[in-house]
């Protein structure tokens, strides 16, 4: 009897010690997006990898949800981005470019103040909220985070290859590869700025340390905002080439230098987690892992894999665009996932589980995921869309995946950026035959017959507006 | 103080529960073997595969070890099963041909009586051994599992294609692929003997409840043999085609009926262990979960996915031979192991882990894991070589492997079967490069060198017998 008391008193402390943070805190969860450059889908050890050794990301993967069937909305940079943080498809906003395909340094323009974004909204809900890392959207100051809704930035605005000084080569073609083997890339070739608010706080930014430095930016949040809601925005800007790595992590993975850059940001990843469970808070932040694209294969070994899926990063292959995806912590109920999910759809998700309303002036492609992540219902998203310049190549209903138009990227194998629209569709079902091999449209006219009525559908309500990619200052 | 005392007597009260079962038993383990038929390295969830589901595995890979860099012998089915059983290349006892790659049923020969099988010294040390599901190693009497250390034998002599009849068609190149895209194909067409220990017991086997009644039998035996040490080897003969499942698992799969046998091969691991925990077992028995080969890849989407891996079954590029190496159980330590492994290692795994000492009159190919199982020591293994017929193709040693000879298989695509004995070797660095793209050879001689040094020693020592797939009855 007495040991039964015992226990039950010991139960009972163990129960209030539990929960006495979450008690004093609002209803409203805590949200984490990471948001990695060009890591491919099958660049972590949960989704195949055999020599990236990232145990953090493995154990969200498990304990929380691995997406196998989750998609960026472009094959690049700036769309991609454009496109997670409104939950919208970049056509809509001029965020996706006919001929140039991401924003350059002499960019004209960036994401229109029209736009409203993840951290706008919940800004407003009364979340603390800060971008760390890529930004992408525009370097100006009017285009940047703090004018986007972020309370904190801190981060480089454009890719790490841009600015390039010293005769420096970073691209496919340019003998990047021949130089750099065998040989670190050096922060000082790139003369890239690193951005505090709306400052230039150091330039070149020194990119050897640059991942710890997201990393530990994000812990400090945590650290100081943790007894108030907070949305992080965590968007390192690595894998993209040129790779760097802190002396801490140089030679560490069996994969190279690449490797290295990944368990970099697997590592950080684990120094969140910590954090969050320091302070109590795992119950009630949900974090989201993803890459923004698939891997810039021509940069061969400093590039990632696609593992099982067809081609890369500027394709609208599935390796151009289908991206891990790793959905962790709060009430999620642990599994695979292998419905469609998109980027897009972590607007409408993350809003919807601290119960803010989506504002509704607007046409919204982001679909909630709410409770696909809480309770294993069927993801609501039955259609991609796998827009290249503006036009639609390629449109994924349920498990076909229909090609209208097909084109290589960055030349490679050379001569394959012939673009070639189809006279006769190709069709492959993807849950069967993820890698893209076996054509089927012979046998299936009606499915491409309703591929066509989804896509002029579609098109009823996209007028979409001027091309804000194309303009440049000089 | 009196909550102290209480809470040290509940310890120890949980303590003596957990451990009563196994105080009882002896200090030895006991061993499952499950050995797929055709399964690539991409088809398990845990190793990239967005589509199959395989909750059990996945389970096992994340609780125990999953090994990424985990070969078999060989890349086709006969040498491949002699290597696992006897912990040595077939070369070493010539169960690999010259011309003829595996055993048929008029073959003449089959295992050795001479060699000694896992089984063999598992059984000379008081286990109860069991072999279910495919053999292949001799369909005769005298080479069938009960003259190989086995107490009980279940399940099919040879392949499941084997034995056509009603001029069915099975291979690559002979339309099988354009009759069974929407169709399943039956067991009446083949005309496979199921055996149970000596004797035919159905012809042709009911294939369709195949996987399911291999499951039962191991779970059988669990229950039946609880308090001996026991050692089970299930071989399923699936997914090799011509595909089969149950009705319980027809159109499971998002996969298609590749997908269907998966799950449902996945589905029998966790009834066994839901034995294994019902009688207190999973403390002291390892499952050991691996391929015979990578996928056999002209039968297209009947066939699996290498994953990142280049090419399948036949051929000595990666999808050939590396395989999924899962382990788990008893002592365990769980973790993701990217040192080198083999198929051959598990004999001497075994034996080690529960102190019974290798026969020593003969060369041995396997190399115990047991340290790295147990404590994340560094793999001992530092060579793989890969044979095919006869001779060696390549040559893995640590991160490098050397090709020698290349060669397709199954003439998929047309006309990629021609033996090319390459003037200058190619080289790839494995863990850099996994899926063999970026030859390194011009500037890595040295490397090269060390390979062509391993290749001499090994030979000096092989002295292979008479090639024993080759003579045939009629």
């Amino acid at each position: 009897m007495i040991i039964k008391l015992n226990l039950l008193l010991i139960s009972l402390f163990i129960i209030s010690s539990c929960s006495s943070n979450l008690s004093e805190k609002s209803d409203k969860l805590n949200f984490i997006v990471v948001f990695v450059d060009d890591m491919g889908y099958g660049d972590l050890g949960s989704f195949g990898h055999p020599t990236i050794n990232t145990p953090n990301l493995d154990k969200m993967a498990y304990e929380g949800q691995k997406w196998t069937q989750f998609y960026s909305a472009s094959s690049v940079c700036t769309p991609s981005r454009a496109a997670l943080l409104t939950g919208r498809l970049p056509i809509r906003n001029g965020m996706i470019g006919s001929t140039t395909r991401v924003l350059f340094p002499n960019s004209k323009y960036g994401l229109p103040d029209s736009e409203i974004t993840i951290a706008e909204r919940l800004k407003e809900n009364g979340y603390k909220t800060v971008a760390i890392g890529k930004w992408h959207l525009g370097h100006k100051k009017k285009y940047l985070p703090l004018q986007h809704g972020f309370d904190y930035y801190f981060g480089i605005p454009y890719s790490n290859d841009m600015d390039k000084i010293n005769g420096e080569t970073c691209c496919p073609g340019k003998q990047y590869w021949q130089k750099y083997q065998n040989q670190r890339p050096e922060s000082i070739n790139y003369n890239v700025p690193l951005i505090e608010n709306n400052d230039i706080i150091e330039r070149p930014a020194d990119q050897t340390t640059i991942t710890k430095r997201f990393s530990s930016k994000a812990v400090e949040f945590i650290k100081n905002n943790k007894d108030d809601n907070f949305f992080i925005y965590l968007a390192h800007n690595l894998p993209h080439t040129p790779l760097f790595v802190s002396d801490d992590f140089l030679g560490k993975s069996k994969r190279g230098l690449y490797g290295d850059v990944i368990e970099e940001i697997d590592h950080g990843i684990g120094l969140i987690i910590k954090e969050l469970k320091k302070n109590n808070l795992d119950n009630n932040t949900i974090i989201v892992f993803t890459s923004d694209n698939g891997p810039w294969l021509p940069f061969e070994s400093h590039s990632g894999s696609a593992g099982l899926l067809r081609e890369g990063k500027g394709t609208t292959w599935e390796g151009g665009q289908r991206v891990p995806g790793i959905f962790w912590g709060a009430e999620i109920k642990p599994g695979v996932i292998s419905g469609l999910g998109s980027t897009m759809d972590i607007f409408p998700t993350l809003l919807e589980m601290s119960n803010i309303s989506i504002v509704n002036n607007r046409i919204m492609d982001g679909i909630s995921m709410k409770n696909t992540l809480l309770n294993h219902e069927p993801s609501k998203r039955e259609t991609i869309f796998y827009y290249r310049s503006r036009e639609i190549y390629a449109v994924r209903h349920r498990e076909f995946k229909a090609h209208f138009i097909v084109q290589g990227s960055y030349d490679y194998p050379k001569g394959s950026d012939k673009k070639i629209i189809l006279e006769k569709p190709l069709l492959y079902n993807l849950n069967i035959d993820p890698s893209e091999k076996y054509n089927i449209a012979d046998k299936n006219p009606e499915i491409l017959n309703e591929i066509n009525t989804i896509i002029e559908n579609h098109k009823k309500n996209l007028n979409p507006p001027k091309d804000l990619l194309l303009d440049m200052d000089w």
